[in-house]
């Protein structure tokens, strides 16, 4: 029997662990100094708190635990005998595994809201679990880190979060990425405009797909999915988005101005353009996409999505956005917020392409000590000591060598873990040190390899 | 419907999550500059690498993940109707939630090993979930923090780990643990002695009452016991340990003279003593405790467990020992390792006791920016991104307030979450800034203020 996890999870070796940790402190670090707390929640709710939150499709896809115990018992015998999976689940389960950040979240405010100061400035970075199919960049178990502020409408916060971003993928080293925004006041103006409130996704994607097919096929497709020429006629602009974004905003004050929801979609549009142009951003751009329309139904204000760096081949490795009435679900009525999510497996695999890893220290002793000689060896384990106060990662072969062999095998573990110096021997105070980069042999003291390694 | 979370977990403030990461990072430091290098492994794994391996209780209080789809389908009919539930688990849950750190590395050494280059030091720290009954201090979902060497039969090993505790203890300023340290072979050697290997339990959960009921109650309850007053009196130098090292190691050399295994147990201690001594520590003790014997069956060599300060009242902070056969489970043969872990809840709780958090850095901003007058609000921003990019945390209250009441509130934003400084206005250049501490106002440019808090 060779072990094996389960599919869609990932053992992660230290180097890919020391990746990993160098986003996510990046970014913690970025989203407490724009003011955001941490906080946690557990890795399993109760079922009613995650059911139905996500609609059918993530209903199927919350990973389910099993009563401890006898948790048949109370189980209607006719369910058992029919084998009804769907409805028996209920009756056998009543915790789950966390399927996003934001619906604990929302829970979390609503259970807590006596203990809480709003406007609330929360973060959280903890995996979340999804029993969908496997696939390149998709995975069971993933983490994601998410930045949201829950009790207040002001614009201030959507322009913090465009600085945001632009902040964490700047210090990523990962810069020229793409900052797409929208929002959902313009789609419902454009749905007005077209006279097709229904229609508006089919408009979305179709529109989408303009840097491929051009403006006749995408003409093309809303006339079959049954939109009049004379809507289509009516957002003619949108096929002439230049990229630049007062112009952008211009056509669309013009298209949009029958409209009265739809033109404070372009106030709020607006706001944020003129607030970023005066701030300045570091790497990042910050673009008008009308297209964009992810998770339509939950945000009702500003939507965010991150395109990587051009030239790399990756779906988006932000997005967000502001939604009214969060916290709703659980009771809590009137709590607007907005929020962002990196996602750390794509920008983890872009940084990867793009070689910005090469600075991440990884957990390596710096000093190895080879164990030859085991008169030696507490002079060693006491030099180690002195390195180790200093801060300088340090460690001793832990066994003797008492063969030739077993000496190459020492050289070869400090060779396969890429030490940097080897000390072979300690006597009287001084040490036999091989510099590993450089090939070159020296002798010195403790306090004297201290100094030359700090 | 209020909204809750299930019994045992616990959600964490970010005061909570602060205190708790500062821990985890004294701790991940050590490790690590003990050369150990971090991995990490999925939460859930197949059932097959975990049950079977803590026993029948550990069985039973693994938490099983119900299969996705029709997972009832293929299950006996019989065995549904008659309500087997134990028999039914296998059929239905494919995956469980991890149990322990230890049995999760014993996989990965396995699957993984053409790629790990042995001795293997590796840490790990990560949730687990047990479905106990919760009780103070004792929860469903709990990290664990473990470092462990694998590969190695060195003793050197033995005693890093007691200099690893004390460097962790004294750099979290919990000065005066004592680390407690038998040997299996000791035990095995005083079974040999007495003449009966299977009371050596029973022996020795009576002799760790000596402290309470005195001899005379012990050698009653180890009489009751079935062991022979002969047997008793070969180990009466037991009785009269003082806790002094050296007497207590030639107590037990005299002791244990006719077991072979035992006087091997007498040298491993001896050496780990002797080493300790020579390195000194520098807030713990290292005591020899006979009657530690935790984890009996699993243990081969060594046994730790670590006691805090006296005058806490608190079972032991960390523990751990050698293991001569973990990788056996899962078909590598011969890999022996030692370990430590660290009780990260029973730490937090000592600490909180001690008053030893005051020095930890609490997620807040230091600078909040009132926000009273619309046409400041660029200004404050454009400050706020100066100090942030001299990593001082610094925030706007969102929205502008629009009468008395709502500026009061923002007063009260900035007392309720201790803000240090908080800028009232921003008028070409000059900030006007309250010291919340001093309560004294300034007025000064942005770049005295980052000087002043830099």
């Amino acid at each position: 029997m060779k072990p094996s996890i389960p599919k869609g999870t990932r053992d992660f070796s230290s180097t890919e662990v020391a990746k990993r940790n160098y986003i996510f402190s990046t970014i913690k670090h970025s989203f407490e100094n724009f003011g955001f707390q941490p906080i946690e929640t557990p890795s399993f709710e109760n079922s009613s708190t995650l059911m139905g939150k996500y609609g059918e499709e993530g209903d199927r896809l919350i990973f389910k635990i099993l009563n401890s115990g006898d948790y048949l018992k109370k189980v209607d015998e006719n369910l058992l005998v029919n084998k009804e999976s769907q409805k028996v689940i209920s009756k056998i389960s009543e915790k789950a595994l966390r399927y996003d950040l934001t619906v604990p979240f929302a829970r979390y405010v609503v259970q807590h809201q006596n203990e809480i100061t709003f406007p609330f400035k929360r973060y959280q970075i903890q995996p979340v679990w999804r029993a969908d199919r496997p696939q390149k960049g998709r995975f069971r178990e993933f983490y994601q880190c998410d930045a949201d502020v829950v009790g207040s409408k002001s614009l201030w916060q959507e322009v913090e979060f465009v600085q945001l971003y632009d902040t964490v993928f700047s210090k990523l080293g990962l810069n020229g990425t793409t900052i797409k925004i929208n929002n959902r006041k313009i789609l419902s103006g454009i749905a007005e405009v077209i006279g097709a409130s229904d229609k508006l996704i089919d408009f979305t994607v179709a529109l989408d797909k303009l840097d491929k097919i051009g403006k006749e096929g995408v003409v093309k497709e809303m006339l079959e999915k049954g939109i009049s020429d004379t809507a289509i006629e009516k957002v003619d602009p949108l096929f002439n988005f230049d990229g630049d974004n007062r112009t952008n905003l211009a056509a669309l004050r013009d298209m949009l101005q029958s409209s009265e929801e739809g033109m404070k979609g372009v106030e709020e549009l607006q706001f944020i353009i003129n607030a970023i142009e005066e701030l300045g951003l570091s790497s990042a751009s910050l673009e008008i996409d009308v297209t964009l329309a992810r998770g339509l139904n939950y945000y009702t204000g500003a939507i965010y999505e991150v395109a990587a760096p051009e030239g790399v081949k990756m779906g988006s490795i932000g997005g967000g956005g502001r939604y009214d009435d969060l916290t709703g679900i659980f009771g809590l009525k009137d709590v607007s917020g907005v929020g962002i999510s990196f996602g750390l497996d794509r920008i983890y695999l872009v940084m990867e392409e793009l070689g910005l890893f090469e600075t991440v220290q990884l957990p390596k002793p710096k000093v190895l000590f080879l164990n030859f000689d085991a008169d030696q060896s507490i002079a060693k384990v006491k030099a180690i000591k002195e390195l180790r106060n200093n801060d300088i990662k340090s460690e001793l072969y832990p066994d003797v060598a008492s063969s030739n062999k077993q000496q190459k095998k020492q050289w070869k573990y400090a060779t396969s873990r890429e030490i940097d110096f080897v000390v072979t021997e300690v006597e009287n105070g001084t040490l036999v040190v091989k510099d590993m980069n450089a090939g070159e042999q020296i002798t010195c003291t403790v306090n004297e390899l201290i100094n030359k390694l700090q």
